[in-house]
C-alpha cells in the first residue's frame, strides 16, 4: 500500500453487482477502471465540483439545459458528501479516476481527491445515457458500440445552449444509428428518462446540426450509421465539460471519462411513467 | 324534405362544437359533409359494420393489429347503439354518409342505413388520427396539409398484417413530414394515443416499406416532403377496410372517407399519462 493513496491493492475481491461495493472498491480496494456493466440496474453519474463562487452560474447553467445538464443531486458547500444518491457516498474518494482543471485546462488525471478538497467546493451529479442505453437493450434494441466495447460517438454540434454567467458551450452530442422501428421505439423509451438525457435532439441528416460523422470530438466512440440505419443523436453530459472550459473556473474536478460515480439510486426510479 | 329520408333540409343552425348536435345534425338536420374541425377535442370514429357471421373474425383481425385497427367500441349483436361512445348515439343515422359494400365492392354512398339494417348486424368503431392531429397542433407542430383542406397522404405498404380468418390486407399507412426536432416531438405525442393508431410505424426511407411518395392510395391526401423534412408513417384505418374487400362479407357498411362518427368521448380520455 502506497503511503501516497488509502487505496489498497485491487487483487481483493468484491461484489461488481452492488453498488456500495463499486464505491468501496474506488475508496479502499485501488478499483480504477470504467463503470459501464458495474451495478447494473442502477444510476451512474457525471461528475463536475467546483468553487462555489463559480457554482450558482453553473447551477443556472444546467438549469437552463436540462438535457445536456441533467442534474440529479448538488451538494452542500464543502460537504463531500451526496446523500440523495447514497448514504455512505464521499465525493472524494469514491470515483475511479479523476481529472482536474484548472483555469479551463486539463492537468491531471488522479485516483483520490482528499488532498485537493477546500471548504467552498460543490459537488455537481449529473445523469448520463448509461441509464437509457440499459433500458434500450432490456427493450432488446441492438447497441453495437456496446459489443465493440466502445460507446456512443460523440460530436460538437452547431446547436446552441443557453449560457449562463460565464459558461458558454456549443451542444455536444451523442449519436446512436438504429433501423427505422427501433429509432421510434427508443424515442419513446429515452423520453421516458428525462433526467438522463430524454429524447433525442435531432433525428437524421448529421450536417442539419452541423456534424460530420467522421469528425468525433477527441475521437470518443462509435460513429458507424449502418445500412438502412438512421441516426438519432442526444445531448450529451461532455457539454457542461465544454462550458467549464470556456468559464476557466481557477479549480474544477470531473470523473474522467467512462469512470463515473456509481450510485444506489436505480435507473427504474428515473423513468417517468 | 324528401319522403324517402328522415333527414330534414340542412339549414337549421346548429353548434358545431357539440358532438351530441353533430349527431342530430346527421340524423334530423341533413348534415352530409366531413367531420373535421366539428366538436373539437372529441374524438371522432372510423366505423365499420358486419354481420355476426363475419364479425368473430374481424374482431380477431383488430386484436391482432391493434396499430392500424385500434377498436373503441363494439355494439352487441343487432344493437344500433354504442353507449359507450355517447347515449343518445343510433349508428343508423348518426354518421353524415356511409358507404354500403357487397361481396366486398362498393356498391353505394347513402346518408342514412335504416333500411340496411338486420338483427345480426355488430358495428365497430375504431379511433382515428384526427385525435393525434389535434394533439400535434395543440404542441404547436405544422401539419401544412390541414391547411391546404387536405389530409395526410395515405399509402398501401408493403409491411404486412397478422391475418384473421377472411381478412388478409398489407398495412395501409399515413404519411406526415416534419423537421426532425418535430419529428420526435410528433413520436412523443402519439406514442401518448395507443387507441388512435399510436406511434408510427417507420421513419424515413419510404422504399424501406415499399411506399412510393408519388403513388398515393386513391389519390387520397398530400404527400409532400419539404426541404429538410423526414417523413413519418402511421398505421391507417383504411387497413381494415382492404381486409374486407379482400374478405369479400355479403354486406359490409362504412363511414364514407372523412365523415367519421362524432363521439362524446374526450380526445384527452385516450391519451396515456
Amino acid at each position: 500500500m502506497s503511503a501516497m493513496t488509502h487505496k489498497n491493492t485491487p487483487s481483493q475481491s468484491w461484489d461488481k453487482s452492488n453498488p456500495r461495493e463499486v464505491r468501496r472498491a474506488c475508496r479502499e480496494l485501488g478499483y480504477t477502471g470504467y463503470t459501464a456493466g458495474l451495478a447494473p440496474g442502477h444510476v451512474q453519474a457525471n461528475i463536475c465540483i467546483l468553487p462555489k463562487a463559480w457554482a450558482d452560474d453553473f447551477l443556472l447553467f444546467c438549469q437552463r439545459n436540462p438535457k445536456p445538464c441533467p442534474l440529479i443531486s448538488r451538494s452542500e458547500v464543502g460537504d463531500p458528501r451526496l446523500p440523495a444518491l447514497a448514504k455512505d457516498l464521499d465525493i472524494r474518494t469514491d470515483v475511479p479516476r479523476y481529472h482536474i482543471f484548472r483555469d479551463g485546462k486539463f492537468v491531471e488525471e488522479v485516483t483520490d481527491i482528499t488532498s485537493y478538497w477546500q471548504d467552498d467546493l460543490v459537488t455537481f451529479a449529473l445523469g448520463c445515457s448509461f441509464s437509457f442505453e440499459e433500458a434500450l437493450q432490456e427493450a432488446g434494441i441492438p447497441l453495437p458500440f456496446l459489443e465493440k466495447n466502445s460507446v456512443a460517438g460523440v460530436y460538437v454540434s452547431k446547436l446552441p445552449t443557453e449560457s449562463a454567467g460565464p459558461y458558454k458551450a456549443p451542444l455536444v452530442v451523442t449519436m446512436r444509428a438504429f433501423k427505422p422501428a427501433d429509432a421510434i421505439r427508443a424515442i419513446q423509451i429515452t423520453s421516458r428518462f428525462p433526467n438522463v438525457h430524454g429524447a433525442p435532439v435531432h433525428i437524421g441528416s448529421p450536417e442539419q446540426i452541423g456534424v460530420d460523422l467522421a469528425d468525433r470530438y477527441q475521437n470518443v466512440g462509435d460513429g458507424t450509421v449502418g445500412e438502412g440505419e438512421i441516426p438519432l443523436f442526444w445531448a450529451c453530459g461532455l457539454t457542461p465539460q465544454l462550458a467549464v472550459m470556456s468559464a476557466k473556473p481557477p479549480l474544477c474536478i470531473t470523473h474522467a471519462p467512462s469512470s463515473m460515480l456509481v450510485t444506489d439510486l436505480s435507473n427504474a426510479s428515473l423513468a417517468m411513467l
